[in-house]
């Protein structure tokens, strides 16, 4: 099925009022009382969010189905509903005081996209879903792509007992309040997988600056990174007294930054030989309960993430934190305790869905380039699996996870309009 | 008048029985429910150590009174009550979860030696005075030396209006509920003076552990640190997500870290050079409301204690301070804001007292060292109004403020004979 350029820009660009209207609802119901937007992983307000595009898809005809960990699936039916389908999902949960974009962009994106399909007569091959992920946000549970994985049947063991850092109620438990089936995902009952499953696809926006210090709409993703992860790392020093004298002193703040300065060189050092990764102590701090100004910190909490888009760049920084960290303990007589580690894989993109999407993006005029995604997204899971995987990345102004993201309607609508070129262009084929 | 090296020593040492149940008492009467000892400046707490050591001295016939900022005086007085005195004083007040002899020591100190000195008969010149000091530690009031410094009528302008960390309540209202008359403190009457203090002597705990790992069981103090502080500071940087690349970053956290690994190395710098000094960074931490795993850090907060014995190494610094943070604001797009600075001058203490008082140790036999505080003491305050000071610092194991604080009693006995030793050489001078 052939369908013009022209055709498809203006079939897109009259969905703006829907669109709008959707994102507005979206943002009402989730509010943060202080500021933002705040939609917890597997909680009332991302509830809302499923909710809210399950109801448009359901009156739009559309099949709605959930999954054993509570994703909601929006689905236009194929002539085969027995071939394996495309997915096209983001995340509708949020970190605390984030903003309305963030995920909840590409399932709107996946739902406005099957409306378009369904207003411009296509009929596919196979059915093609739009997949509302549950638990991107690792801040809830410090624990990676939970809807996805657990779609895929790969939640790792033990995640369910996590307990979500807010309430200190586990996954399990609020997996089963938002009407999912942990004893299913623990089976690691694959939901979705290679074999019913062609292609996955998901709009996000850009969580760095990128395209906007460009100036161009759209970009088209050339992988995702993977990470390793130490959520509650504590170096143990010793309290003392504000006088002591720096060969006497075990202290913890001060061989707190040593660790941060030395990543950061290192960091600088990789960048200089054009090899992207990204390090961030998110929580880095000295126990409130004791610390002073008369007082050496005799204790230091942090987190570490450390991401890159190469597996050897990943293993070479473990390495030289283990020895950064025992060069600080052997000067500073202080001691690490890391705790658990966690880490996700690096996400790959399908090469021909790269270069085919770049082919819709010139056919449309729509200017466009080339990037690795910052960010960590449910792709990775999906590449992982062995599905073909693609991104589309949507322009976004003050980064994400703060309440002054900010996605612009026609940068949207960019990225849609390529959406939907590639999916008539996919539809056709068995 | 004199008397021999064995007599002292023999009646100090039978003061040991009533010094140890003097602490036992002082420790009992202030324990912090959690660890350690908690005597906030103008508290209860400190009313007790106060009322127990004036109720002992009015036992023992000494003369008790208070001033105007509630420090209390115990004294043996002298043939001419109009001559200038000498004061022997430490501090009452403890941090949170502190030891129970820093500042104590030195009161308990004070009051046994005036109790020998009526033992062995001597009756001074002139008056001498065990003083009680409140509030030297700023840890409460962010204010260094607040009750020698009212009792000396220099307690800069604005002190009394500022609150407690924990009561959020003025020292003005604390000093008022604790007997004193924060009006006649405003007015700087100085209720002690050049004109009516001779000389100032202050034994206090070594609060690093130089004479433990030397062996050595008291020093004659070379020197109190001055120092400057900033107890509120800010690093503001912008909220971000945790791929956002490097070269979009403001992240306040690592900017905090570069800020104390450079003062580090400029410490580390001067310590070559032989040149003593200290810098603490107590509090040094992201805000807990808003910091997380995946979020770089937009805000974070510290405080800054730098300490040194040259006026010229101190004005250095400070100026080191400036250069270092315009780089960092420069390269890493965050703004400092340093806040209120306070800061208190190097205490020079007197050669001649100095001497005297090695004379004194080595006339009784006693093995002694000189050192410079590690430390700031109220013996700064008293320099600094023009008055001859000295220090005795005693050995004590596991450094200061914290709990596992540790004098003997052998070792403060001997800082006491030397103390006996040395008022009874100076109790016939006019």
């Amino acid at each position: 099925m052939k369908i013009s350029p022209d055709l498809i820009s203006g079939a897109v660009s009259a969905m703006r009022p829907m669109i709008e209207d959707i994102f507005g609802q979206m943002a009402s119901g989730t509010l943060d009382p202080v500021a933002g937007i705040t939609r917890p992983s597997y909680s009332e307000q991302e509830n809302f969010a499923h909710r809210l595009l399950a109801d448009i898809a359901h009156r739009h005809g559309l099949d709605v189905t959930q999954d054993a960990a509570a994703n909601t699936y929006m689905t236009l039916p194929g002539q085969d509903r027995n071939a394996p389908q495309i997915v096209i999902g983001s995340h509708l949960d949020s970190v605390k005081q984030g903003g309305n974009f963030d995920g909840a962009a590409g399932v709107v994106a996946g739902l406005a996209a099957l409306l378009v399909l369904r207003e411009l007569g296509v009929r596919p091959a196979f059915d093609i879903s739009a997949m509302g992920i549950r638990a991107e946000e690792s801040a809830w549970f410090q624990v990676s792509y939970i809807g996805s994985r657990s779609a895929l049947g790969q939640l790792p063991d033990g995640a369910l007992d996590v307990t979500r850092v807010d309430t200190k109620c586990s996954l399990r438990q609020h997996m089963r309040d938002c009407g999912g089936d942990p004893d299913l995902v623990e089976r690691r009952h694959a939901h979705l997988g290679k074999h019913n499953v062609r292609a996955y696809i998901e709009p996000h926006i850009e969580q760095a600056p990128k395209l906007v210090s460009d100036n161009i709409p759209v970009a088209i993703c050339l992988g995702i990174p993977g990470n390793f992860r130490y959520a509650n790392a504590r170096i143990i020093g010793e309290y003392g007294h504000v006088g002591t004298p720096r060969q006497y002193r075990r202290d913890a703040a001060m061989a707190a930054a040593d660790l941060a300065m030395s990543l950061d060189k290192e960091w600088q050092a990789q960048l200089g030989q054009g090899r992207q990764m990204a390090i961030t102590l998110g929580r880095f701090h000295t126990d409130s309960a004791l610390h002073g100004l008369t007082t050496i910190a005799g204790e230091f909490n942090f987190s570490l993430d450390i991401r890159a888009y190469e597996q050897d760049l990943l293993d070479h920084m473990e390495k030289r934190l283990a020895e950064i960290i025992e060069r600080i303990e052997k000067e500073r007589g202080v001691r690490f305790e890391l705790g658990p580690r966690r880490s996700a894989g690096i996400g790959h993109v399908d090469p021909g869905m790269c270069e085919a999407l770049e082919q819709c993006a010139n056919e449309l005029g729509i200017d466009h380039t080339r990037m690795y995604s910052p960010a960590s997204h449910d792709a990775a899971a999906f590449a992982m699996a062995g599905i073909p995987t693609g991104m589309i990345m949507i322009r976004n102004d003050h980064g994400s996870h703060n309440p002054a993201e900010s996605m612009s309607i026609d940068d949207f609508l960019d990225a849609l309009k390529i959406l939907v070129a590639w999916l008539i262009q996919q539809a056709d084929q068995k």
